[in-house]
């Protein structure tokens, strides 16, 4: 059955990375590179999302959202953080105040 | 108990903000108007997650990224897509050839 | 005529902003919310500018380049710097190895 | 003398490649790769601007910028749009109501 406990997988595994020998996994060589090419790797894959999202087709979409998270997800790791960070604020959002409480926040 | 079932039952609420008047919640009003202020919303948020990154603050890090999360989750369920579908695909990828399978594939 | 002295005339008024009243002017506020809410702008005006392409509205595009180069006018004089430091950098490139020199140097 | 004619100049020679063989020019390869290809480097220079912007090296900040303003004149080049198209567009909204116009406009 798919469900979300492969973020929690994922982010065992990122964790086991940071040791690990830059030649042997492309995580542990972006890990190396540092936060920049981490950052950088987040903002190609939002505008792939974007691109995608215009363009429509639907499996491309699923697989550049896929690549966005992932990328944020060693971002997390890198930076000592987790999916379940995340998914507790989102729980706790919905907790207070719905799904759109994002709407009674002061305007960004 | 916190865990990934938040993006499901997300998913469920955003799949009901659907029909719903626009004056009546965020996501409501963004639906209504369109594939490309969602986009834009979702273009803004990676913008400040790479901010809230490179300035180190935890709290703030995980605040974007979730807002970045529920922007994809948005921008899903626009589509008639959700965070199932992501999972699958991270999940097949982990099947494979492991968390790096990314760096298999054709260059991007 | 419709030359790129333009450039240099936003720059020069871009740099009396500086001491403004941050209520007298949409630069001046900026300037006052700092580097981050410019850097927003900048990625927002980026994001905007891809959707535009991909639609396709020639009028839309131009205006979105338009708003991006703004807010990078609007960046660069924050940070002390103009567009001569820009267009130097491109005659530069164009200078040494045509302008294709990005070709050459090391991938990023 | 440092102007801003290498804008046009940069114009021309990308007109020029428009004709020529993806293997002879950096230019001439990202044509061959569409319009995707070119906006999603475009969105990659927009975030290393960001990037820079934020470490606050100076070098960088201009390179970078230099990156994100000659992939926007590629991007204009393959739809056949040009700098000059960018510039009036800023002239004219100088012209109308100074370099604030954008603040007049309805919030995006």
């Amino acid at each position: 059955m798919i469900d979300a406990s492969v973020l929690q997988h994922l982010a065992h595994t990122l964790e086991q990375r940071k040791g690990a020998d830059p030649a042997t996994s492309y995580v542990a060589k972006l890990y190396g590179k540092g936060l920049d090419a981490i950052l950088k790797k987040l903002g190609e894959e939002a505008t792939e999302t974007i691109l995608a999202a215009k363009e429509g087709d639907k499996l491309q979409i699923v697989r550049e959202t896929a690549d966005l998270w992932f990328h944020c997800l060693v971002m997390l790791a890198y930076l000592d953080l987790g999916p379940l960070d995340v998914l507790a604020e989102l729980k706790r959002r919905e907790g207070i105040s719905g799904i759109d409480e994002k709407a009674s926040r002061a305007p960004d």
